[in-house]
């Protein structure tokens, strides 16, 4: 018998979300569901799943849980955030439910710049523990491998900053990390207004620094990827300039990701698609032709409705469309202090089941394998497999459609990280 | 030095949501905020509120709390849920995600008729377990007063067990209970569609013996009014069966309460303010005329937003015309398995400021004061005032506003519950 680490059985169901690749299509809609399940983990990684009666008695465990009348499915992958950053906004909150749009409240000077100017004048390890506070929140919630873009910095030291910030996140809490560089993020106020100028100093100036930061990171000694990510949109960088941007970041060895299609379709998934972005995100006001063209294509839509909810909006991505039409889909939280204050992928995934027509089975594809796909992760979690880190959820419910299904309250029964358990 | 059991102090606020009657026009907007507060509680009441230099060395406390970083509200009160029931609907939840209506779902003997199944099907004990884990989830969400209604048994012994659960519950767990009987809740199969027939047999068979119930439960012994319920709607009670359940229950010493205007406008609002109803619950379609002669009622409008949430709807109560004409507006979850599996008052909150344009101010107070209001509590808890329950929250965040503004975690740190601390 082989001495492993922990060893679950007796679940009512695991569902692993295995997969060799991004789920789309068939797969998308097909929940592989292991019942009466068990999982056998050692060092920190899975090392057999299958039934209880097929996995009875092969192994000897340091410690075993019995999940009888729970079910078991991988930890979440939220694959946008932007979890670091400064003050809040919760005065903002109370503005626009008096009436201001976000556009609006941008255009005023508030909006992202508010954040902005909290992150500039907050130390590092302020920043650090207002950002590991919300991470706890994520990790009790399930989500195990969380992506964190800078862009609240937007001068040389202080996207440093953010990635320095993040970088500690990555050493010191449970969650697995992976970094993107958003310079690209706002104009910021000291260049009035001049997006071209901004777009000029992020290209020359920050690019160039985060480049030769990243060489000597934990992220690149771990072979955890580097992004680069651009918001294209009114107000924030035009196509063109997105396109210097990213074009910028992949000579930089870095991957391409993109906010596209939140509020105006400028043509941003086609440029996405030219430069092989690993995703594009938000998509809410995309296209059949945009859909069309991605269904074609490895690059991952990553939808957030934790934004279209949270602004108030009953627009929403046209999930279904892109997920008949075989694209890959992934959801995230977005969760950031204006459009989208949400750190719960099961919040995420109650709303996109609801308004966006997801079964459950496809929201948990969306949240987990698709979602580590989307940043690079899909060879080390997002799954049930063999092999794979041991990042597994054990749900209070025996059906896994519960995590959509009941919501407002936490699904999550126990966090399994790296094959650690953290006892609730 | 009066000696008190617990202290509070240092809170950046209390929101004490005080007030002599329901809050209403320009009460229900202007929060009540003590900035720098203290709360004295002794033997399970509120001995004194007021600034934390007010306070200083009045009191020699057992327990001392330093709600510095951190803010105090009243607990929330829960006017309209069915918190007691057998089975659940996952998989009438992805069906619905297919495509089909909740009205589809219940004409197909789906709906509420699936759930009086299995609660008939079901033990008082295997009722009152399932139940109380649902109340422990609401009561670390901060709820701490429930109203529960019967109505998925549907027959004298049914309906009599599932109010000796909730007795059990109102006894054996720390939420305190409101009974409401809802016998016309759906008409159960063995009456074939029969809605009249089955009308007869709450008025005489069913009502005289819950009237008898009433009288030596813990209910009439502690003074807390038990609640007489119907829901009038297509494929359920129409007006005139509606009013003759509500006259009878009256007769029988309750109070009347009533589901109208969900999905069809069938007049119930005058009916029931002709009734003096304490509460009318849904009013989704509500036009204004009635909204005008609600706003000139002491009636309660309970709205449920978690229910247009959860069927995926766009079209939302009114809550707006409702607040601004000075109608008595509550929040409640209408915790059921079939149209608000939530139970979230936090969620329900962060629904309706977005939806229905609730600033978190009005939400708060339609969520404790106006709530109590809604179920005969108003003079026990809903707010933090001396001689009141000891029913209190410490928020994690020093600000109230960020219940509503972050969602999909729970907003609550410690719950305080008839003065004993609930430790986290």
């Amino acid at each position: 018998m082989e001495t492993v680490d922990l060893y679950l059985h007796n679940a009512e169901q695991v569902v692993t979300c295995a997969s060799g690749a991004p789920r789309r299509g068939p797969t998308m809609a097909e929940a592989a569901v292991i019942e009466n399940g068990a999982v056998a983990v050692s060092a920190g990684r899975i090392v057999a799943v299958g039934t209880t009666d097929d996995l009875q008695g092969r192994f000897a465990p340091r410690r075993t849980i019995d999940c009888r009348g729970r079910s078991v499915c991988p930890g979440f992958v939220d694959a946008h955030t932007h979890t670091v950053f400064g003050g809040d906004r919760a005065a903002e909150f109370e503005l626009r439910i008096k009436g201001a749009s976000y556009l609006e409240i941008m255009a005023a000077g508030g909006g992202i710049v508010s954040t902005v100017r909290y992150t500039r004048a907050a130390s590092m390890s302020e920043l650090e523990s207002a950002a590991c506070k919300r991470l706890d929140e994520m990790l009790a919630l399930g989500t195990t491998t969380v992506e964190i873009k800078t862009g609240y910095g937007l001068s040389v030291s202080d996207e440093l900053k953010m990635l320095q910030v993040i970088e500690r996140l990555d050493q010191n809490h449970p969650c697995d990390i992976v970094p993107t560089f958003l310079g690209a993020h706002a104009v910021p106020p000291e260049f009035d207004g001049d997006s071209e100028a901004y777009t000029r100093c992020v290209i020359d100036k920050i690019l160039p620094e985060v480049a030769d930061w990243y060489k000597t990171s934990r992220f690149a000694e771990r072979g955890v990827s580097m992004y680069i990510d651009v918001f294209c949109e009114d107000h924030a960088f035009d196509l063109n300039q997105s396109r210097r941007v990213l074009e910028a970041g992949i000579e930089s060895g870095f991957r391409a990701k993109m906010h596209v299609d939140q509020f105006n379709d400028f043509g941003g998934v086609a440029t996405a698609l030219e430069l092989d972005a690993a995703s594009v995100d938000h998509l809410d006001v995309t296209g059949p032709e945009a859909i069309a063209s991605l269904a074609q294509s490895d690059t991952i839509a990553v939808l957030l409705p934790a934004v279209n909810f949270n602004l108030g909006l009953t627009n929403y991505a046209d999930a279904r469309t892109m997920m008949d039409s075989g694209a890959v889909v992934a959801l995230a939280t977005d969760l950031n202090p204006g459009s989208a204050p949400c750190p719960s992928m099961p919040a995420v995934m109650a709303i996109a089941c609801r308004y966006q027509r997801f079964t459950p089975a496809e929201a948990l594809h969306a949240s987990t394998i698709n979602g580590a796909c989307a940043i690079g992760q899909g060879d080390e979690t997002g799954s049930i497999e063999a092999g794979k880190r041991a990042d597994i959820l054990i749900l209070s419910e025996g059906d896994y459609r519960h995590i959509p299904y009941f919501f407002g309250s936490n699904p999550v029964h126990t966090v399994i990280k790296n094959g650690q358990v953290l006892d609730p």
